[in-house]
């Protein structure tokens, strides 16, 4: 196991030394996150289709248990039960639109070095227009359950259940649960339960209070995770654990236009309807999944019915809700209804990554809302939700609650709802007629190389290289 | 599946040219051969250990349900549940003998191309002084069941059953069930049953009844085999196919000097002692396997009991039967004891590769002997076996009903004998206090790589390219 210990000491003192302004040391964090034993335990997966690029090539790396799809590459690197997923990286001759038109000389590589990545979900593309072919992760270190979505990274520490989404970032610490996607960052350190959304239009900011996150996520002084979400996540841990121990399982029903990845939980009285998306380490139990929604990766749908067009963003939980047709729900939200205390949201609404609703009585939330923050009962409401007309009839500075927001509130809406389109098209909701293929349509048939590391001698827990080309 | 189909037509039409000479032509064995959708529902798996040199590059290929272990390379190949075992290739700086001292400049590769081999085992290494770093198989077709073992082959049809053993071939066709071991051949047609062990020495040579052939063997015009060797291999297919639907299986009870493959079949009352190797796809039932006894690939052992340093070649089958002390089962031997009529053979005996015993009656061979051809009854044992002792005093020819021997008898025996040390050497039956290591303690704790072809698209059934190195 010599040289696996190696490998992590060796990513750990890179990122500490990028990290030394801030006195940040990574070490106790690899050190209590990683268990070797685990690390030989689970093998990993690269996805072969006929709809993507096929490339993989890792070296000097352990991946257990980490999947991946699409153009990757891995090189010197921790990736623990990581999910690698390469589907909307860009393709050669594709224009980008910055400044002027960027076309790309070829297909775009997910690129990881020298980095310990835990649990976590890369996904997306590049949107640095430096590196348009290239998404790239360097010296970074991302715990439990984070997101980093489109996001290039250098020299970073990413806490637990976090998410960087479509920037860069250059140095800086992503405390646990803040949610930031605030175009270029150097040297930062954001605190825990930050949710920020900036660009040249506007600024979104909320905070959460210190003593939510500590209940919810309750990260100790090594970053690792044990409040009220994590240990929601941990119990359903081993459900997905029997997923890996049989190579063919029966397909579950679904119809033609909608895939079911093998490695999704699905129980219970759960019914999936067209053009729907179940992504690997989704779990569904009793879950009604109307036409064209979906359950991405680290989504938890239980005793819920979804209607439409419904979008369960990275890690987002809905328990015991009832969700209107083509709502958002964004990264990591938490919507703990319970048996006798449901939630009940409306059309169109957007509920805003990273919000928690969780309260005993039951939560209603009218049709074409802003959702965010914290809501403990019906009473917070108020202080954490707008409606789109209010919103839009805000002038410059609005303050609720712990919110603030400046800028043009209608470039604010419009790029959510810009987004929530791109992210149904991309998904495969609007397949009809053999237009719009999406992911639901080809990430079927997928079939996986399982890649195993040495079980004996000084490589022990180390993968050997591997090399895919079509 | 065009491109599968078209990679297989294209080996079909240079094997036939090869053998144009013979008017034979391979179309109707590979069509008939050939079920795409079950080349397209088993996975191929390469072993990863840190005993043995490490690389594997394969590329427009299908290998469905292949087992690949050392290093090999295979281009432009269909290879179809077959074992390619490169766990006794040569290492760099190894010397070989020839007319005078080869050092090796490097490890050596199997190296596969333009190529069908269905249900074929290849193993040992190259027996070319020409290429001993290469152990080459090019433009050959290779029917159920056949053993390569250690030989280079071009242009060859090798049948169902037969084994080409430690030689180089070029244009040749071996007819079902024969067995060869002649040197360097070109442009011979080897008749069905033959088994023929030459060297500058000796000459041994044996042929089957046709009656027998086609009774236990029996292919038809197009080379499928439907005897009843076949049917017994057959019937037991479905047990193989079980060991690949789960990922890790519980291990095999045996100690901690003895490998059992994971893809064996250990069922009922067996027992494993030390140093003994279980090869992937053996079938052990009600089977004892005394000290540093082995059974190889595609091996049955049934309801019998093998006392120590028993070898159990390639393909043999052992029913009913009692083994005695370093007797050695050649390939594809099928000793068929029944539940009244047990086979019993005394210590240190030779059963010569391709050797069927199938009586009613009891049969019983004494310790230190020969056995070959075909036996179903204790009167054919006069015919077709010797004593040492008997065969020592021998001068220059000996006929024994079908068999002819001419040359040393002294330096037969003794080839044999070393070789028998040789493979117990080889396989770990003389490891003790940690000197001696081989299969049976190398071939442990070995991490399989699983591998899948496209499943859609005009290159279904084709695996995409893969390059594993250390």
């Amino acid at each position: 196991m010599d040289r696996l210990k190696q490998l992590n000491d060796r990513i750990v003192s890179r990122v500490n030394l990028n990290l030394v302004e801030f006195d940040f040391h990574t070490d106790k964090f690899v050190e209590d996150a990683m268990d070797y034993e685990k690390m030989m335990k689970f093998y990993a997966f690269y996805g072969i289709t006929s709809q993507h690029p096929i490339y993989f090539h890792f070296k000097h790396s352990n991946i257990a248990g980490s999947y991946f799809l699409g153009k990757c590459y891995v090189g010197r690197s921790s990736i623990y039960k990581s999910d690698i997923r390469g589907d909307e990286l860009k393709r050669k001759g594709d224009i980008i639109q910055c400044a002027k038109e960027i076309p790309l000389v070829e297909d775009e590589t997910i690129s990881i070095l020298d980095s310990l990545l835990y649990k976590t979900l890369v996904h997306s593309n590049s949107h640095n227009p430096e590196t348009p072919e290239q998404f790239v992760i360097r010296n970074t270190i991302s715990a439990h359950y984070a997101n980093i979505h489109g996001s290039t990274l250098e020299g970073c520490f990413i806490g637990a259940f976090s998410t960087v989404d479509l920037m860069n970032l250059h140095s800086c610490i992503i405390g646990e649960f803040s949610y930031i996607q605030a175009g270029e960052l150097f040297y930062r350190n954001i605190p825990p339960g930050t949710v920020w959304i900036r660009n040249p239009n506007f600024n979104f900011k909320y905070v959460f209070d210190k003593k939510i996150i500590d209940k919810y996520i309750g990260a100790n002084s090594a970053h690792q995770p044990c409040g009220i979400i994590y240990n929601f996540v941990a119990e359903r841990e081993k459900e997905f654990e029997r997923l890996f121990d049989v190579v063919d399982l029966a397909p579950i029903d679904a119809p033609a236009t909608s895939a079911v990845n093998r490695y999704a939980v699905v129980k219970g009285k759960s019914t999936i309807g067209d053009n729907v998306l179940i992504a690997q380490r989704a779990f569904l139990e009793n879950a009604t999944m109307g036409d064209g929604s979906n359950a991405q990766e680290n989504s938890y749908i239980i005793d819920s019915r979804l209607a439409g067009h419904v979008i369960t963003a990275h890690g987002a939980k809905i328990i015991n809700s009832e969700v209107g047709y083509e709502t958002f729900v964004g990264f990591n939200s938490f919507l703990n209804g319970k048996e006798n205390g449901k939630i009940t949201i409306g059309e169109n609404c957007i509920i805003v990554p990273h919000t928690i609703i969780d309260s005993n009585e039951p939560i209603n939330i009218p049709s074409n809302c802003f959702v965010w923050g914290f809501i403990g009962s019906m009473d917070d409401i108020k202080n954490q939700s707008i409606s789109f007309d209010d919103f839009e009839e805000t002038r410059d500075l609005l303050n609720v609650g712990q919110m603030t927001f400046s800028g043009k509130t209608s470039v604010f809406l419009h790029v959510f709802q810009k987004r929530i389109y791109q992210v149904l098209l991309l998904n495969g909701a609007l397949f009809k007629d053999n237009e719009n293929r999406g992911h639901a349509q080809d990430d079927q048939d997928i079939s996986f190389n399982t890649l195993q590391p040495y079980r004996t001698g000084s490589s022990k827990g180390i993968y050997p290289s591997i090399r895919i080309n079509p």
